[in-house]
């Protein structure tokens, strides 16, 4: 068999190297042991580890999902064993400190590393994405001993991790849980409450499964301030840190979603009596940090989430598009216009104008994502290690302005570029025998999860902007402002793409002022979601000025393709916020205004 | 339990009577029997049959798809149930001849009712709708013999039919197509080589199914002027009609889709020697109409099963839009930006604007395309019985370029609808616990089959337009003109609405002047896809403007709902043409030039 078409490791180098300059970090003290060796060599293991244990089951993981057999959750063996393989290759702890085992891989390489298993198998790599944000939220702001007791495990695969926010009457809306936290005499506390869509929720692939919960403790503030965060066993440890009494977490039944199927997703009940550890009522919890300070802890590692979320729906758009071409490269039908004779022999079907529109639209759809996440997660990795301040603070307020674009945008683009893939298999795209069809259903939960889109244009638009005094916007305009300048001195087709997007970002500029010139929040945010889609648009189109100054005037087969993409963007997509700008330089108040009974 | 949301009864009514004021035509002849009592009657009994009959084996109809068992298909047995409950309400003859024991209710009023049963169960519905198709082919193209022969059987639901275009090595291009059909010396044909793609291709559902076959006669022209139409029964009948020997369709296999998987569809091979009707290898078929004629049969026939697709489109759109709005009424999340003190109680997550935007474009969309859908549909009529030989003409012609629009844009943008839907829903509508995600799935096949959404657009722009010197266009052009005179007469919003859509209708008709220009059609058709898009957004924008007219000054929920809507419709999305517009204007080559070895 072939290797399986997954991503474009040419792709990723020339993101990686050519464009970001990731050897570079290995002058900082943190990365001193890497090289550009071991970054090609964790690459390189990704690569065959996806293709032989990750991709080999995917569609198995959709068609033979978990399901509750005698109370325990099954899922098909190869589930298990690529997560082991996982494990034990130490991708999950590559970007973590040597001092727990970890590679200190830079985030941006092993971010990229990671593509591989998303676009290979989502759903298994949805059980170790969130175990090494479990694992990162506990390093940041567990105690020591909390660390030392749950970290070890978690990174080498031993236990698996979970988020717990949701809950049934509280979705988005974390103010709402009502969770409740009992402190006891001996400093853990008694959890008692419902949570909702908990991936990895219950499942019998590790030997435990470590929780981490968002509840109230009575007599705290209402609302977000009253929220704290504890760690909850699926299984209690014994003071030598041994697998001891069943704590009180019990599966209440699994959801079955349109796609990402083979991870399991649950509601669990804590604390409803179904075990009573240590002959008491409430599932054992402890309390990471500091009473009332979970949600700020959970948000700190969620903004890193949410970059991972966009990369993921990058790599399922990159897989779906991959597919796309050789499709359109093998399939034979229809002829050109300039030869209709019945005779003529058919062409691939890449030779139609519209087929090759639609793969263009899904490369710069897919190849302009990759480089924001990996942008974003270089500046994470800027963030912690550079020993300047002010380049420090520059990054974190690019994080925070970029994070939800680089949430939102792959997860509406990388999803429309699976639609596309499906239009460009006709209706063999429309069958299960072809994976696209997969890959599409998979996407459609990105837009939801960690925050949805609409969610994400509130964090854009309703703080991340305004933060500071507005200091992230400004400096987001000066560094495309950056970008816009070389490419203007780089002169020709480059030049003219330049001169485009400095009009985009001069209208995003006027008319973000015009928009908090209301006063009133509810005018400001009315067409929010359209503001994150034209800001989304205009970021990317300068990850693809970015890119073309790296290509410069090269005309191998692989810059041409990258400086064609780049031309799609500026010409197709670009000029769409046009209309997105008029419309909030309008202050449009057609949502404030439609009267809930006209419906 | 309460009613299931199916389709706005208010809104056909509105269409109908308001707008299309179809009882005009029981002044007609072929309508002479019918009044407004006898179309409520049917939409009374659609939605009757559509509630009890369809919609409740929708979700079972997903997830339990045809499958074979020792060689026959089995499906559901409501599925048998809803299909005799339609038949022998009469549903199958709707529009047909008196003299063929139908009850020519006029083809508008017909569709309006189908409405509701493709939105209850669009997979089940699937196999009467090409039964219909079927036989309307055959009433207009076989002989009296044929006709008899098979077209009561067709509208008693007796026998089931399909159409069998496509072919494993030609998908839409039916050019290539290689089934044989071999002239015998009593007038019968033998049909050998497969078929791909067929909808209800294999079944036990109905005592016969009769297979309309493209093949081709050796020795005929190439190409698809070589195509003949063939009727090719899985069972053969005696000389006195009853059932008799088996023929030679043998089911290859069953294809299995993202979606409409009720609907069997197969891969059949005719004249494989799995049966030997009178001993003689070959399915046996007969000719309908004159040999190599018979793409311009299945044309006829295409063209109006291309409006039933979009309305099809349509029709899921609007289930999934008032699954939405009702979702949105009754979900509690979150607060408003007025009032967001944590112990203010939670709203209806319709409060929140950006959850309205995605309501009204739900909106807008499903019921801008159910206009364009009735509109068309009432052309049809129209064609058929006026005795004015302009306004036939007149007809004729908007149909035709009417068709490939109202095919595609619901396609897509109801497609749209549905996923705004499942947005709306939030988590729960990625699971398959609420019908959101089903009706997304079922509605990604409409911008494939029937001629796919690039097809649409060679159509449009290669064909349609250009047909008779541009007499479709003018024709297009006067009529939209016609509305806009009206509009801007109106005064108000009207007015600017009227004025937006007189600019957008400039630029469409100069970009189609420069396109034709080109003298090159591989320049004019590049990207003819962009056409369709602006073309279909600023079509439905007239449809709006058309329903702003009946709305007038009109301030009940009803028409404030239209009013609003049609408000989103003109500044959310027809300015969305201005870009495409622009790139149309530059001829723009990016798709051409795009090397195949730059993907």
């Amino acid at each position: 068999m072939a290797t399986p078409l997954i991503l474009s490791r040419r792709d990723v180098d020339f993101l990686l190297y050519e464009w970001l300059n990731v050897t570079a970090l290995t002058a900082r003290q943190r990365f001193a042991e890497h090289s550009k060796e071991t970054f090609d060599a964790v690459l390189d293991l990704a690569e065959e580890l996806a293709t032989d244990k990750f991709a080999p089951h995917n569609r198995l993981s959709d068609t033979d999902e978990p399901r509750v057999v005698d109370g325990v959750v099954r899922t098909p063996a190869p589930v298990r064993a690529a997560i082991e393989a996982f494990a034990q290759a130490g991708f999950l702890s590559g970007s973590a400190d040597e001092a727990v085992g970890g590679s200190q891989l830079p985030t941006t390489v092993h971010r990229a590393a990671l593509l591989w298993f998303q676009a290979a198998n989502v759903a298994t790599t949805g059980y170790l994405g969130l175990t090494m944000a479990n694992a990162s939220l506990l390093m940041e702001h567990g105690s020591a001993e909390q660390v030392a007791t749950w970290v070890p495990a978690l990174l080498e695969g031993r236990f698996l991790g979970t988020m717990c926010l949701s809950e049934p009457q509280a979705g988005s809306s974390l103010a709402d849980i009502i969770t409740k936290a009992q402190p006891q005499p001996d400093g853990s506390y008694r959890i008692t409450g419902n949570k909702m869509w908990i991936s990895g929720g219950d499942h019998e692939l590790a030997e435990n499964i470590v929780h981490l919960v968002l509840a109230k403790i009575p007599g705290g503030p209402p609302g977000v301030k009253g929220i704290s965060l504890f760690i909850v066993p699926k299984i209690l440890l014994d003071d030598e840190g041994r697998l001891a009494e069943r704590n009180d977490v019990v599966l209440s039944g699994l959801n079955h979603k349109m796609g990402y199927r083979g991870t399991t997703n649950a509601l669990l009940n804590f604390g409803e009596g179904g075990h009573r550890p240590g002959g008491a009522a409430g599932a054992v919890g402890y309390l990471v940090g500091e009473p009332h300070a979970g949600l700020a802890y959970m948000f700190h590692m969620m903004n890193e989430a949410r970059i991972g979320v966009g990369l993921g729906a990058v790599a399922l758009g990159y897989i779906g598009y991959l597919h796309a071409v050789e499709y359109a490269r093998t399939r034979l039908q229809g002829r050109l216009l300039t030869d209709r004779r019945p005779d003529a022999p058919q062409v691939p079907i890449i030779e139609h104008s519209d087929v090759r529109r639609m793969l263009l639209a899904q490369k710069s759809y897919v190849e302009g994502g990759l480089a924001l996440g990996l942008y974003c997660s270089m500046l994470v990795d800027e963030h912690r290690t550079t020993t300047d301040d002010t380049v420090r603070r520059r990054a974190s307020l690019l994080i925070d302005v970029l994070t939800p674009i680089a949430k939102s945008w792959p997860s509406q683009w990388c999803l429309i570029a699976n639609d596309l893939a499906i239009q460009v298999h006709g209706g063999y795209g429309y069958t299960r025998d072809y994976p696209v069809e997969q890959f599409y259903r998979d996407n459609r939960l990105n837009a939801i999860h960690e925050g949805t889109h609409g969610v994400q244009a509130l964090d854009l638009l309703g703080r991340k902007l305004s933060m500071d005094g507005g200091a992230g916007l400004m400096v987001l305009i000066e560094t495309i402002h950056g970008t816009i300048a070389k490419g203007v001195a780089a002169g020709g087709d480059i030049a003219a793409a330049a001169t485009e997007l400095a009009a985009a970002l001069d209208r995003l500029t006027a008319v973000t002022a015009r928009l908090y010139s209301t006063g009133d929040p509810a005018l400001t945010l009315a067409n929010a979601t359209v503001y994150l889609e034209a800001a989304g648009h205009l970021v990317v189109a300068w990850m693809w000025l970015e890119q073309l100054l790296v290509v410069g005037d090269r005309t191998e087969p692989f810059y041409a393709g990258k400086r064609h993409a780049a031309r799609y963007f500026f010409r197709f997509e670009l000029p769409k916020t046009k209309a997105q700008f008029d419309l909030l330089d309008s202050l449009d108040t057609t949502t404030l205004e439609m009267d809930t009974s006209w419906f």
